[in-house]
């Protein structure tokens, strides 16, 4: 016997797939991933839906960003059944969102669209200031370190993990989290590391397939050993090749990391 | 007969009087003036002094700032005992200070010096960020005002304020607290006032002989009352002229606000 589409399945088929695109500052926030008892982007974005359409929603990151970390753009997808134009959506979700979290663009996806799953690449971008005196208004966006760096020689670490390796040595030890992509492998491609100065700004971007938790903040405290001396260029390949996160840097802080792109 | 000097007075003569000049986020503080159940500027400078010397002193600065006002340059001054030399100082301060204050110079300073008698003029800056979303890193700093704005009228307004005035319409009617001076006058000059685009960015600047409460966002609610449309630039002499309040425009929000510099 022939069952008819449940409720569910129908409304399912109704439903409409919004690709969402955010920027935040993570300063104030527990970082993306929901929590009981803090404030964090997903939780706050998927309060502004409810408060918006009704609709009780949790919208699915491109990858979480650990407390304190920014985004310049972050992309979320999320299935409503509200016929709200995209545009009204965008305007009336950053009416109630509080102003360090902005909707950026509203987009109707594919149904087979999904933030997380269809991500080509990302992109990161990790700030230092390096003057003697941070000004107070970039003490929330930069990390201060204004102690002697060869800059040279942390350039020359950084294309040394350009390419296809394991970044287990660069993941954070944390059983219970697992990998950002959910995935058992540490194999990464990067596709774009360097360092780049700027005034008193020194700045690394980091373009990759995917990423593990922690690693760009944790391939960072790596490449500042190399500028303190501690470590050659070189050490970076002995590094990886280790695959023990013991053999790295220490983890630097989340305020000067800002996710930058998601390449679908 | 006469009397010996007395330990109060030698230790004054003793004293070193410090030009300390500060830059700071006012975001999170009640202001410049010291409270007893806020923090403000005023009071963490002078914990952070205490800390560093152990002496118990109030710093002087050249005007209040608001509650959630900034600082690009603020002045103050204060006497000490201890002999740590001013760069020792500076570094110390910096060690113990939250990371929204921050000092830029420590100077030894004559004993006349003051850093509100000894003022000739300041300059503050109004930041309106005019795009349909404002970034959210610069939530804490601008005033979000993304409707339509006759910039032209608005600068042509801001002329009209330029020399010796009475702002009394333009000062906040407090009783209890009296202008910035202290003086009774609402006379001032002022010797620029002008606004400027750059970007998505709309600022004014002024420099003035001094300023009473409040008069830098009051002169920035009227010139937005003159971009609307509301108020025709020549409006601005007749508001002089009333010298009354409620002649002119809304007090904007204070976190658009800063002060820039002061003159000596």
């Amino acid at each position: 016997m022939a069952h008819p589409p449940s409720v569910e399945g129908t409304k399912l088929l109704l439903m409409r797939n919004l690709k969402i695109v955010l920027a935040y500052d993570g300063s104030d926030f527990a970082g993306w991933q929901v929590q009981p008892d803090a404030a964090t982007i997903q939780g706050t974005l998927a309060s502004a839906i409810g408060r918006v359409t009704g609709e009780k929603v949790l919208p699915q990151g491109s990858g979480r960003t650990d407390a304190g970390v920014h985004a310049l753009h972050q992309v979320a997808t999320c299935a409503l059944e509200s016929p709200i134009p995209a545009e009204n959506l965008l305007k009336a979700l950053n009416d109630v969102l509080p102003t360090s979290i902005r909707v950026l663009e509203v987009n109707e996806a594919s149904h087979e669209f999904h933030a997380r799953k269809s991500a080509r690449a990302k992109t990161y971008r990790y700030r230092i200031y390096r003057g003697a005196i941070c000004p107070p208004f970039l003490a929330r966006y930069v990390w201060h370190h204004p102690y002697p760096l060869d800059e040279n020689a942390m350039q020359q670490a950084a294309t040394l993990v350009m390419g296809e390796h394991d970044f287990t040595s660069f993941a954070a030890v944390d059983p219970e989290r697992g990998t950002e992509e959910g995935a058992v492998s540490n194999v990464r491609r990067i596709s774009a590391s360097s360092w780049e100065r700027e005034g008193e700004e020194l700045t690394y971007t980091v373009r990759g397939s995917g990423f593990l938790h922690h690693m760009v903040r944790n391939l960072v405290g790596t490449f500042i050993l190399v500028g303190k001396g501690t470590l050659q260029p070189r050490d970076i390949t002995r590094i990886l090749e280790a695959r023990n996160r013991s053999a790295a840097g220490a983890t630097v802080p989340a305020q000067g990391l800002y996710l930058v792109s998601v390449d679908y």
